[in-house]
This record gives structure tokens, sequence and C-alpha cells, in this order.
């Protein structure tokens, strides 16, 4: 395939882009020493498995699962903001003194069976987990020698959650166990006595982030290593570089771990492993680094929220919207569910996983170890999204047309692929017919008509996939880098 | 119709059956005086909108839906029973003397919002709903006098929940209110009494069950007054019969109350208003009386299950085929539903709920209003189950047959259709086309062919109807009263 | 004694006065029937042991001492007079939907130990107890079967607190088990329901009250039956004249049983058995009928309050002044602790139990079996005051002054004795030295010179007791009943 | 006074022993700069103020006044030494998993009126107090910036217990203020660890211990340090001379501040301010350093216990006895009093320390700013113990002599005394009488008469002080320097 092939090798600046996109085949066994700057830490290549694997399940879990209320920024908007709703709820349902850490002994888990969550999470076809360690209360789910008494052995649950996690997960073959974790925490008094002091002081990290990290690292060996709540404080400050340097260099994970941006003011979008520029960014066009769509089933909150009605989860043809978008941009996808603080996913944000899953069952063909195509959204119809393969040879591209509705008319009209003689376009999962026919449209593109399937024969619901194979080779109309740069930072 | 007009009428005895299914028309405004007994009670027409309204929501909700596990008779079966997997559940969770009236506190009802649940309820296209006013656990969720700090504004919410939700669901104009309430009390020690002496004394009933029932009538006038928990005591003992008589001669809602059959030994499938036989009753095929079958979505409980996992629930397709098995028999379906001790319709809950409205606004002309047909379940194909409709002027009969799964051949057969040069075949809700065509079958019944009709133009998922008009009239293949009777003493 | 036998017998009314102060000589076994009128039920003559017994212990225990604030009043006061205290507490302590039935979750008693109460009540020298087995808020502290999920063994403790404490009291040979029972409940809304219909309906005691009282009598055979919260309703609505018919002519206690005089409007301090006319009752002077003097050792509240503190209680020297005074007016002592929502009796209450033990058994000789004398007070001396005892020939007449303040010029002046030449005075528990010298006063009395006695040989402190003996008869001076009664009217 | 000039300063070791006792007048202003190394901070005269107060009260309050329950070691006891009485405590009242952390959100405190305590610690005669700010269980008094989330802010109280405390007691002009503070914590992980790296490592003291120790003496400026928890590691680990250099250098309470001996492995009775060498010290004789009998009201707890019944408490004979021998042996006394959780001291314990108060307010002039005599137990008498005084113009000195028990005979015999001819032997406080007569006894010592008081007039109750003037000198029998040392290896 020509475009990938066109692109420079990562040790050449300007070449950056697709290759971290398919960086699964370039990863080196030789061992780099990297060095605590973002010129050599950026330079490490992403772990292969990452971009293949494309799906990934995100799991908020936390004090803030105990209010269930609001989102999981609970205590910033009650406390800090004062956010009248937050407030209100406290007034109307707790004692006048309730503090935050009250919440605590209720996360009690009495149903958590990591297993089970293990096999939805498997039965969604995702490929890795990323898990809310230690959010911004400062709360570890894990029993942190640094966070005493505010840990899940210590108060709730009394179990340690991310082990009992880490081994259910490991037990499935196909899950990669991701941890993430937040370096600011919104009420601790080491770090807003170091706020206030401009972070000219460190007590905060030096006693508490990086144990706490390193800590967490060193007994779980995590395959991610998923780092938030950057925005307040310089990476100096965080030294975030540092624990990097280490991460790649010397700790029991050096060789595989992922990692993602944010570790300091200025990183986010821009140093690190994948780019998460954030769950409104949805940008819908190619960005010019591995990047990763987190977002989440409840529209307003990833924590679980008790009072969410159906209405407030996203459909699951939302959902795949979503999905459809992201990976034809070249991201990977982090889908969120937060579990009640008894331990169970709720049965519908189950059911959006496993439809997901059903979904990706019939249709993963155009997803898991999918690259880009000359276009991502169809130029004529935007309900259509792109990804493509290799054929084994290497020459022969196979592209994947995504299309989220299926036409009144039956006629599927897309602006993008250029036939060939050798084009034949195919339903992805269906056994029922042979090739379609297609007409060439006069301003280009094709108009293929599909024909009125059975329900019984109907290979799946909610979204469909065109396989487009011997398609005329086009030239890729991709933006330079620094178009895709210049777009990102309107974005930032 | 040929069929529903060759039956007597209510004041002939022996024409007692499809009467009562289609009572709607036939309901006298003169006031009959009942009297105490069986007899005169059962010969009360019941009131026509309740056949004609076919779908009903019923709500369990209680102190055991604080422990929200295993299912609503909670308490019976760790404190009586003593079944290992909730003697277990307390061990491990709670203190060693925790007792059941502990949990109630805990039933806090926070984010109950009863014009949300009218909403929904209205969404689901039910036309009433059946609200648990009191369990067999005694805790009554309106502040009945005679349940002092063990009800719903003493302890827990602190609110009417009954008169709460009785005023928002008759703020929708479609919604019937009716009321559950259980005669029995598991661990009462007045009722334990009266059973210890044979129920020989009535100190129960007398200071506890009617004066609530009396209460809970006058004070919410319920469209349905739904009992249970009869089985251990003859009706005098409840003095079930007195109670009737009064509601039909001198409460406040004689004239339109409905009731069903769980009223003493001896009641249940076989006097009193509707039968409900119980939730594994379903028994696809007629029954000698206006019957309704109650069920669950979560199918191991009422109450809400927190660690129910998708699993358990039924699928959408699933809760169909119930509905079309019922109706065509001619019962009632009364759907269930748990909310939680925060006063939350679950969300997976929630979304069958508007599935079942969702199909219902697409195929409702084949339920509300409908009639039992000659045929329920259709002779040759087992997914196929029938209703039909007099038309307008009384002689033409519009037949529907339900299939709940679409023939991959695209042909359906029917075994029990006769057609005529009259028959017309079509499906409901769709738009795109004219009558389908349809062969007759060399032994009776026809073949129809389904056309392949677009995704788009699809009427709806999970289950069809098609509208059969103008068939020959079929005479009645309907088993005697005496054989129905027979039947049910098996069942019973 | 001359004055005692002066006095008419029973049978006729005028000679009332003092035969019950010394009913125990004149008891009857023959079984009289009474009737349920005040006229027959008051003919009853009272069980001897309880004059002799003189010193009972009261205890209030209930679910007021778990907020243990205020008084045992809590809910009244807190709901429905709104008392801003108690509101204000309500509010800075508890979320705003708290109830009251709420709290007797948190009523454990964990420590609770019957024996060790009993241990201490008989180290106080009481004769009896009078446990509060039901206040007006209803909660029972045993399994009733009319309070169902509002009694010690549902909820709280979950034990039968009467019937422990029955147990280890009884194993004492020497303290009687009284029970208190109120007749009304604050919030009960049967009781608030017949109280709307001016007492017309009686739904709440034929339900709740009396089924409570009967099955507490049978249950416990309590030795007193102690009725309270009798003054909202006359007897004929607590159908009280007819329970205590019952009581006296056919229950298990019916020959042995105390009742006290808080039975209706109008019973208290005129009907009954012992008249208890209220804690500030305090009289000083005879009263025409046993009476009792019930009080408690907070000044301000009969259930244990957490943030009394020191000054809030009697010191033992406030103590042994109403001891006095009470007996020397012919009343019982009734000293009342709360105990502890934990189950413990206060240490400090505990001691001043103890202090009264310790004086008790240097001093009992003068209060145990004693009776009024001439005086009560002494006409001269306001800190002294008078017991008296028939020596065992009936005729000489030992008087027992009690002295609560030595003098500081060692003589202790008495009005109301007229010495003989047989008159002798010594101190009671006093080994040092032979009779004390003492002086006729001019204008009569005796002026009684007290030795310096040294602090290791001194009877005991706080209050002492001079023996006289031999002295001159002196006709009493006593009021006439009418005389007495006119006093008790305005006492009213 | 010849005893006490006849011995060396300071600055010469030999002579440390007396002048520490009366450091008071020689306390030095100049400022001194103290190394890190015990022979430096040694050298550092005790402030004079605390050997004149003599009397402080010690208040243990923390988690452990929760449970309430055992003692103040709850947690040590319970999850570390597996005692059974605690173990059975929390299987019969807690749920399994209940851990120790779940107890703090019930340190309500909602009566603390820090007022009222500093009234009774007023009232108690006391001139220090000692406030518990952080026990071994690590949940500090006050808002720690390291204890974030196990702090009386964050749980429980929602309140500053030291800073509220800190400012009550300072509005008394007579009670200092000081803070006990654990250095070592049973469950702190980090702790564990340096613990299990054989305190080869200091994460614990470095981001913990330390920052909490600089932090509550900048905030709160105590009175007295007063460390403890310091037996299982050496100094160097805990790097206390450190902390006691700039302790005693540069903190804000250098010139003023009072420490004890609590510092690591072996400064306890040997290093340190004054030596606090356990509540079982009780010596009876002379200590060469200034030191201090801590004790506590309830006899096995000094955290507040709900289950200890009045006979676990110290009546005020004992207290006064061990005040007597504590100070005539040159010691202060630290009486100790557990507040409840909900923030008041139980009115038995105000009682004690009421007496004491009323005690020393009659014989405050033997106790306060006393120095010790010749003898300290009297050679003959067991019941006495000395103070003495030097009168003004520094030669004569009046000896008290306290003694607990009055003699049976009158007659006071002390073996201790040699009078000359200006002897005169009177009662402190006693306000009725001349000198009491008394007579040589022929093997030395004096027979005091003691005249029968009459109860009015007798300065007090309990222990009585006599005031012993003119004696003839008497070279004091002290033991030397050496001798004491070799008795307090014994002790240790």
């Amino acid at each position: 395939m020509g475009f990938a092939t066109s692109i420079p090798t990562p040790s050449s600046p300007a070449g950056l882009l697709l290759t971290l996109l398919c960086a699964g085949s370039f990863i080196q066994v030789v061992h780099v020493q990297y060095t605590p700057d973002w010129k050599s830490l950026d330079s490490r290549p992403l772990p292969g498995w990452y971009d293949q694997g494309k799906i990934g399940i995100f799991i908020h879990l936390g004090v803030f699962s105990v209010p269930s209320f609001g989102n999981e920024w609970f205590v910033q908007f009650w406390k800090v903001n004062k956010i009248p709703s937050y407030v209100e709820f406290m007034k109307k349902n707790y004692p006048p003194d309730f503090n935050y850490g009250d919440f605590a002994a209720d996360l009690k888990m009495e149903f958590f069976d990591p297993y089970s969550w293990a096999k939805i999470f498997n039965a969604s076809g995702a490929k890795y987990i990323v898990f809310v360690s230690k959010h911004a209360e400062g709360y570890t789910n894990w029993p942190s020698k640094t966070s005493f008494n505010w840990n899940s052995m210590d108060v709730g649950a009394k179990r340690d959650i991310v082990g009992e996690l880490e081994e259910a997960v490991r037990s499935t073959t196909s899950l990669k166990f991701g941890m993430y974790h937040c370096l600011y925490e919104w009420i601790n008094p080491l770090y807003l006595q170091d706020k206030a002091n401009n972070f000219t002081t460190q007590e905060f990290p030096k006693t508490k982030t990086l144990p706490a990290l390193y800590e967490m690292v060193k007994r779980y060996r995590p395959d991610i290593v998923w780092s938030d709540g950057d925005w307040e404080a310089p990476d100096d400050y965080w030294m975030s570089k540092e624990f990097l340097a280490w991460l790649y260099n010397e700790s029991p994970v050096k060789d595989t771990v992922m990692t993602n941006d944010r570790w300091g003011i200025g990183s986010n979008c821009t140093h690190g492993g994948v780019w998460d520029c954030g769950d409104r960014f949805n940008p819908g066009y190619l960005i010019p680094h591995k990047w990763e769509q987190c977002m989440t089933l409840d529209k307003t909150s990833w924590g679980f929220r008790r009072n969410a009605p159906l209405a407030d989860y996203l459909s699951i043809e939302e959902l795949l919207l979503v999905l459809a978008r992201t990976i034809s941009c070249g991201g990977n996808l982090l889908v969120n569910v937060g579990p009640t603080k008894y331990g169970q996913i709720d049965p519908l944000m189950e059911e959006r996983l496993r439809q997901m899953g059903q979904w990706l069952h019939v249709n993963g063909e155009a997803i898991y170890g999918s690259k880009v195509w000359t276009f991502q959204n169809d130029t004529l119809n935007p309900d259509v999204w792109y990804t493509s393969k290799s054929a084994s040879n290497g020459i022969n591209t196979t592209v994947y047309a995504i299309f989220l509705s299926w036409p009144r008319s039956s006629v599927l009209s897309l602006g993008g692929p250029r036939p060939s003689s050798q084009t034949k376009v195919t339903l992805v999962g269906y056994q029922g017919a042979a090739a379609f026919t297609f007409k060439n449209r006069s301003q280009g593109g094709i108009d293929v008509t599909l024909p009125n399937i059975p329900v019984s024969l109907m290979p799946g619901k909610w979204a469909w996939v065109l396989r487009l194979e011997g398609l005329a080779n086009q030239k890729p109309v991709l933006p330079s880098k620094k178009e895709l740069m210049k777009k990102m930072d309107k974005l930032r």
C-alpha cells in the first residue's frame, strides 16, 4: 500500500504520522536508553498490540460511586465549586457535617466479581481495559502505602480491587490490563499547599503521587499507564519525565507498556504515548499522531449515576457512530462504564458492551488491525466511514465502508472509491449472495445497489460494512503533518 | 363474529366465558346489591376498560428493595426458611443481630420522581399499573394508621409513595391506578398467633389487614384492588367476601373497580375478579374466565435485584412472545418492574418497557380491544399467535397473526386461516407495498410470501403482525366450558 | 402507737389515711371480687411489702435513649411542640428527613447485663424497681405482639429487655419487679385519630393499649403495674377500671400486685393504688393516702442525657433530703436512673445509688418499715425530718430525727419532741459512746449536744439520724382527712 | 533552705537532682544553642512553670473513643494481637468486614464545648493539660496536612479539636496547653515497611511523623510536647534529637516549651525533658530527675470505656493517695480523663476532677510550688507523705504532712519531724483552733493530738495536711545520685 510506505520512519520527525499508526510492525527490541526529556521520550515507539486492538474499556470506580450523583467530580463540584445541584443534594440527603470521606465506608463492592467483569469486557470485543486506580479524590483502589485509611483495603470494600481485577483480566488471554492514575488531587492539603506556593514546593508529588505511581507499576505491571489530572502544574513539578524514563528504561514493563499524554501542562495532545485529547475531541479527520477517543456510555458522567434515565445513555447506534468515526481516523476507542458501589456493571451498560461485541463479532474484520484509508469520512455520504487493510501481498488493499444507516432507496452512494475492473463489493458477514452490483457515478465514486435481505439473513443490526476489493490505486490526499498540526493547535 | 355472539349473556351462568372477555360493552350501570357469597360476588361483570387495555405494569417496591438480593421474599427465605444463600449474604455483609426492620431506614427513595415513572409506564403502551402497596413483609408504602413506624412515611422515604404515584399516574389520562395488597404477613406476630390457633382467632385481620384495606380504598380510590397472600387461610378468616361486598356496593369505587381472585384458600383461579393464576401459568390455550398473566422482567425476582446480570432479564423478543401468547389466549399481560431503593427504574427495565411501547405503537391495533380468535396458537407454525377484531359492522372479523420470527425462506406458512376470495393479507405498520401474495395450502391454511423489505421500511423489529381480512367464516373449535374447567383443574 | 390505732379501718372511708400507710398488717387474704368502679377498686388494700420497702428504683429506657438529648419527651418536643433546641439539634446532626423511628436501630444495648443492674439496685437499698416497658413513644422493651417492628426484639437490641431484667431482678430475693406502661402515645396515628374524634372511638385502646397491658401482665407477672399517660382521655376510654378489676380478680398477680393512680382524667392523686402526684409534688406534709415521690437523679431528664454535666445531677446530699422529706411524710421514694443506649448505668448514677445504699445500710432502721410521726418536719429546725416505729410491745414508740446538716455549734435544737424521764437520745450507727446529753428547751423541745466524733468513728456522711426513745406520749396534731384533701385539691 | 543549696548546680552532673526539681528559680534567658545530641539537649533547664504547677490533666481522645471498649490500644489488640475479647466484640457487634477506619465517622463530638472542658480542668486545680493530638492509630485531632482523610476535620467531628481546645484553655489564664503526639503508628503501612526494613529506611518519619510534629508546633505553639510511641526504633530513625534542637533553638516556643523523654529506644527515663516512666511507675521515693506520674481515672483505660462500672474508677481517696505520693517524691501528677465520642467528659470523671480541685483549694499550699523534704513517706506512718516550702527569708522551712486517714485514736504519730522549741503544728484550712498539741516520741518524731473537729468545721474530706513550722534543721538523708540511678536502672 503506497501511502503508508511513502511516509518516513520515526527517526525522521517528518515521518511521524502514520508510522505510529501502524507501529505494531516496527517495534524495536533493541533496548534504547531514554533520557528524561520529551524529545527522547517521544521517540519511543508505541507497543504494537495497542494499535492492533483498537477497542478498550475504561472503568471509573471510586468514592464518587457512592453518592453516584452528578458525576465523578462530585467532591470538587460540591465542596470547591459549590455547584447548587450538588450542594442541594447534600443538604437534602445528609447531615450538615457529612464529609466526602464519609462516603467511602459505603463503597462496599459486595457483589464485585472480577471474573464476571472480565467476561463482559471480553464479550464487548475490547482488547484492553483501563481501570481507574486513583481518581483526583485521592482514594486508591488498591492498598497503597501512601494512602493510609483512604484506600479500598482500609475503607469500603476491604479488598484489593486493582489486584483482583488484574488477575481476572489477565486470565482472559485477549485483554491487556491498563491503569488510570490521576496526578493531582482536588482537596489534598499537601497538593493545595504546593499549589498555593505556585508549585515551587513539591511535597505532594514527592510523598504521594510518585511513590504511588512507582508502587503501582511494580505491584501490578500494567500494560498501560494512563495519566490524568496534569493541567494545573508543569511536568517538572510532577517529575513526569523522570518517571517515564524509569518506566521505559527500568520498570518491569519497560518493553511493553503503553502510556498516554497527560504528564504536565503542555503535554496533552503533544507529548508522551497515545494522545488522548478528551472525550469531546471527536475530530472526524486525521491526527498527526496515534490518538485515542475516550468516551462514556452515560453521556454526562464517567462514574455510575444512580438517577440516569435511559435517555442519558448512548444507544448502540450512537456508540457505533463514534466507533466508526474514531477508527476511520486512526484513533483507538476507549468506551467507559461506571460500575455501581456494590460492584455490579449495570445491565444496560452490559447490554451496550455486548451489543458492541456482537457487532464486532460480525464486522471486526474492518476494525481490528485496520489502518486509515485515503478518505476517512466519505466525501458524499456523511454516514459512511472508511478503514483499510493491506492484503498479505502488501500490494492490494481492501477498503471497508462502514455505513450507519441503510438507504431507503437501497442504493448506497459513495464518493470516495475509484473502481477498477477487478472491483468487487460485498457485505461483511452476509452469507446470502454473491457480490453486489454497482455503477460508476458520473462525478466519481460508485452507487452500490444493496439487495433486500430477509431479516433472518441480515448480518447484524445497527450498522453494516461493505468490503471493497480491487479498487483502483488512489493517491492519498492526505494533509501534510504541518497542516495537521495547525488543525490540532486550534483544537487544543 | 359468530363465535362471540353465540355465547349467552352474563345473566346466564353457562355463558360466562367470553362475555367477560368482551365485558366492556356489556357493563351495567344498574346498581345491583351484592351479597357476601361467591355466587353473588362472582356475578359482577368486570369493568370494560380492563379487557380493552390488555397491558399493565406491575411495580414491586418494599423493604426487600434494600437488601435487593435474592428476591422480594427475602425475610421469609432468610429468617423462616433459612435458605443458605440468604443466611450467608447476611452473615457476610451485616452485623450479627441485624434485623429485617433495620433495612427500612435505607429505603430512601431520594430520586423517586413519580411523574417520570408515569411517563415511562405510559410510553410502554400499558393502560394500567398495579403498585405494591404492602407486601407480605407488612411495610406499607403509604402512611397506614395500622402500621405505625412500619410504613414509608415513618421509616425510609418519609413520603407517601402510594399517594404521590397515584397523583402522577392519574395525571396521564391513559393509565388506571391499581393497588396490590398482601393479606398475610410472614413474620407479623399477630398473624403467626392466629395461624398457631388454626385461624380460629382473627386478631390479625381485624386489627391489621381489614383496617388497612378499607383505609387504602377510601384514601386512594384504586381502579384495581389486587389481592395476594391468601393461600394459608380460608376467606372466612380474612372476611374477604364481606370486604368485596362493601367494595362493590358501597365503596367510592364501587362501579369501576377491578379485583382479582386471591381472597382465601380456594379462591385463586376460581372466584373474584380477574383470574391471576401465577407467573408460571402461561397456558397457551383458552381459559374459562378473564385472566391475567403476571410476569417479571427479571426472570427470578419481582423486586429489584442489584446483582442481576443482563442474562437474567428477559430480552425484548422473550417479552413479546409472552405478550403474544397471553393476549391471543384472552389474557391481560401484567409486566413487572422492581424499582431501586433510591426510587429509580433501572435503565435496562426502562428500555424493555419503551421497546414494548415502540412495538405496541406499531402493532397495537392487534392488541388493544382485541378478542380471541378461533385459534390461539397456529396449528402449523408455533411461532404464530392470533387475535381478532370485529369490524364495525359486527360481521366481518379481522384476524391478526403475530409472528415472532421471520422465516428464512420468506414464506410464512399458517395452518389456521381459511381464505376466501376476499382475503387480503397485509403487514401491520408497513407502508411500503400492497397486499402480500399467498397460496392455499393443500391440507388447509395458507402460505404467505413476505417481501424482502429494506431495513429502513421495516415496521419495527423483534416481531411482526399480519393483518388477515376477509377470511372465510370459521366455526370456532372452542372447547366447552366444562372441558376448560377440567384443564384448569389440572393447572391449579 | 396511739395515733394509728385511733384511726378507723378501711371499710370506713373516714379512716382511710394511716391504715393504708401501714396496710401491711391488715392485708386480707379473703378474695374479694372487685367491680369495675372506683369505689370498689379503691377499696382494695395495698400489698404490705410496698409500704415496708419504702425505696424503689425507676428506670427509663427507650428510643429516647438514643438521641439522649433534652429528655425522654424527645419526639413530642421535636415533632409536635417544635421546641427550637430540639429542632436545631436535629438539623445540626441528622439528615433532613431523619425520623424518630430511625433512632431505634441504634438502641443496641450491647453492654446490657441485667445481673449487674440488679446488683446495683440491690446495693442502693431499694426494695423494688419500676422499669419503663413502654413509654409514650410506643416502642416496647419486650416483643409485644401488638407492636410489630417497634419493639426491642425487632429493632435495636434484638433482645427481650423486660424479660431479661425480670429474671435478674427476681434472682435477688430482695427486689420486687414493677413495670411502667404508658397509656397514650404521642404520635401513634390510631391514638391521634381517636383523639380527633374526641375519644368517641376506641380503636387505639382496643387494638394497642389493652392487648399490650394484658399481654405484659400475663407474660411477666409484674409486682407493680405503674400506669402513665392518662391525662388526655377519660378512664372509660381507656377501659382502665375493667383492666384493674381483671388485674385484682383474675390476673396471675391478683393477690400481690401494686398499682398506681394514673388511669384516666381525674384519677391521678385520687383513685387506684398508690398516689404518684408527680416529681414536683414534694409536699413536706401528710397526704391523705399512701403516696410515692418519683424523682430523677438527672434534674431535668428521666432518660439518659449524654450532655448532662455534673451540676445537673443531684448530689447525694440533695438526694437524701428528698428521701428524708418523702419518708417522713408517709411517701415511698422512687429514684430514677436513665441507662445509656448501650445498656450501661452511668457510673455517676451508680455512685449515687451506692451512696444511698451506704447511707441506708447505716440508717435503714429509721426508714424501712417506719411510719409517720406526730410531726414530719421539725417545728424549729427545718433540716430535721421524723419517722417512727412502734416497739414490739406496741406501746412505746421510737422516734427518728433525720438531720441533714451538722450544727456548727454541735447543739441540735429540736422543737417537736417532748422528753420524759425515760428519754434516751442516741446516734444511729454510732458505736462510740453512750446516750447524748440534752436539755429541755423553755418553749418545748430539746437541745441535743452532739459530741465531736473523730472522723473514723463517724457513722456515714451527708446526713445522720438521732434515735429518740422514751419520749412522752404526744397526741398527734394531725390534720383531719378533710383538711388534707383540701390541701391536695390545691396541689392537683 | 539548707538542703537545696547544698546540691551542685546543673553544670556539675552530680548536682543534677534537686536543681531541676526547683529549676523555676534558675531558668536562664540566655539563648544557648543546643546541638542535636543528648548531652546538649539534656542540659537545657526545664521551664519553671512546670515544677511549680505540679498538676496536669491528660486527655485521651481518638477513634478508639468510638468503640470505647477495652482501651485505647483497640486496633492493635484487635487486629494485630487478636486478643479474643476484642475479636469477639467486633464479631458480635459489627459486620464481618468492618474496619478500624469505619469507626472514625462516628467520632462526632456533637456536644464538644471546649470552654466547658477548660472550666472543669481549671476547677480541678490543674495547671496544665496534655491533649492527645495523635495517638498510635494515626488519626489526628487537627487537620494535619499529612493525614489526609484521617483527621478530625475530614472524618468525624469535622472540627479542629486541637485548635478549639487550645483557644479555650488559653482563655483561662491559669492553664498551660500541652500536646501529646505518638511517634509510631500501629498499622500505618509506611511505618510497617520501615520496621520490616529494620528501620534502615525512613519513609515514615520523613513523610509523616516529622512533618506533623513541625506542623503542630508551628500551628498551636504548645507549652508541652509530650512524645510517645518511641520504644520500637532508635532516636536516629525518628530524628528526634534534630527535632528537639529545632524546638529549643528556633521554634516559636523555644524559650518556654516543656518536653518529655520518649524520643527513641533508650531515651525513656533517661533523656529529654521531664521523665515519664509510665503509669505503673509510682516509686514512692526520690528520682534523680524531674519526673511526672501519669495515671488515669479509669484504672484500665486511658480512652473512655462505655462499659466501665463505678468500681473501675479511682475513688477520690485513691486519687489523693497517688497525688500525695507523687508530689512528695518530686513528681508532677498528670491525671487522665477520656472524653466520650460525643465530646462530653463523663460526669463521674468530672466529679473526681472537681473533688481534687476542692481538696487543692483547701490544701494547695502544700502542693503548688512545693519541694521535696528530707523524708518523702513518713518513717513510721505509711499514710503520711511530706512536702516542704522555704519561708520567704530562705531559711525557715515549712513542712507539710499529708495524711490520708484520720487516726481512730485522734493521735497522729510521725517518725520524721524533729521538733524544736519554735515548732508549731496546725491543720491546713482549719479555722477553728490554735496550734495542736504534740509530744516528742522517745525514738524521735512526734505524736500530734488531733482535736475532734465538728463536721461543719472540717477542712475538707478524704485527706488532710498538717503544717509543721519551726522544726529543727534536719540534714537531708538523701541518697546519692548514683544510688538513685541504680534504683532507676532496676525500674526501667
